[in-house]
């Protein structure tokens, strides 16, 4: 069995307990702080990730992956989730660079900071920033998704499970997602497709 | 013919110009700048990349692949630059996410308000955090490397030419590399690949 060294407030790390749900494939999870450093002891560092972060997978021959977006991408080999045309693979892999690089810094860092800090955290200086460049990002999903049903193609791939885990908990972020129809109606397809698991249990 | 949206002061845009060459693949570039609003005009979001960045390639049919490790993916697929074993697939993967979200924007960062930013921008005081963060990343790269003569597996890969775009100019950003003795014989490594080019072509 699969061992998921995870966290229930990381969208990253939802994102690969959204795909194990639907792949079908059994796991167990090892729940970390998100401040408190336990991903970042030296037995963490040596053994599960050099780069202190969740998630990892860790195999049941003790070899551990790391990089949310890189555990996709195995897990979604020769599935229904990675596209199979040689063009659309490189858009979801343009998609889930696009996601690390230009959405979950902005989308994902405001989240962090309006809900795991303090409210009179310093870094509550940084949300109109956030806010400017994670606008951007959505704009470049509205737009895109506008006259498409999914992010590349036709199909529901690990693309959209890398957008939709930090995009569907915007608000948390005080996003405004009202502005967004498409997107919304995008994160209403993706809760109704097969094997969907909310990122929070109760919800 | 591919087209490459270029720009010569960026490592992303080597990567590709890299990995290009080293397939033997011809191309044509366009150059735009790096500060001047270039890549943001209406008709380059519209037709170029929604993104506002370089480097996107254009094929000849006129599709265009934005994201510079996208880019590498759809490239070496079937080449030797990307493994054929599923789990060094996944490898090359985590060390590509790896390099956008843990050490680009440090290591390209610092490279760019000291070499394209005036001498007085109050940009400099996010040098020491850039370093900070940088070095972590460098050290990961060095741990690997230290007995390892590539990133994954026994062979040079994309994961190598992304991590080596910015890393062998990181001197330009202050890094002081004589620290990371590994990483250094691993540049000359990589600057000894058949078809290597320099990223400054007066090198």
């Amino acid at each position: 069995m699969y061992t998921l060294h995870d966290n229930t407030e990381s969208g990253n790390a939802y994102k690969v307990r959204l795909l194990l749900s639907q792949l079908g494939l059994p796991y167990r999870t090892i729940q970390y702080g998100v401040t408190d450093g336990s991903t970042r002891t030296p037995e963490f560092l040596a053994n599960i990730n050099p780069n202190g972060r969740i998630p990892v997978v860790e195999f049941p021959d003790g070899r551990c992956l790391a990089e949310s977006n890189a555990i996709l991408y195995y897990f979604a080999q020769d599935t229904d989730f990675f596209p199979s045309d040689r063009w659309e693979q490189a858009e979801v892999m343009r998609w889930m660079f696009f996601e690390q690089y230009s959405h979950e810094p902005f989308v994902a860092v405001a989240k962090f900071i309006l809900t795991m800090l303090p409210a009179d955290s310093p870094r509550r200086a940084e949300i109109p920033t956030l806010h400017e460049k994670g606008y951007a990002a959505l704009k470049i999903m509205e737009d895109r998704l506008r006259d498409h049903d999914f992010l590349v193609g036709d199909s529901y791939s690990i693309a959209d499970i890398a957008l939709f885990a930090y995009t569907h908990v915007a608000e948390m972020g005080a996003f405004d997602l009202s502005r967004y129809p498409a997107i919304r109606a995008w994160i209403g397809r993706i809760k109704g497709t097969p094997g969907y698991i909310p990122m929070y249990p109760e919800d």
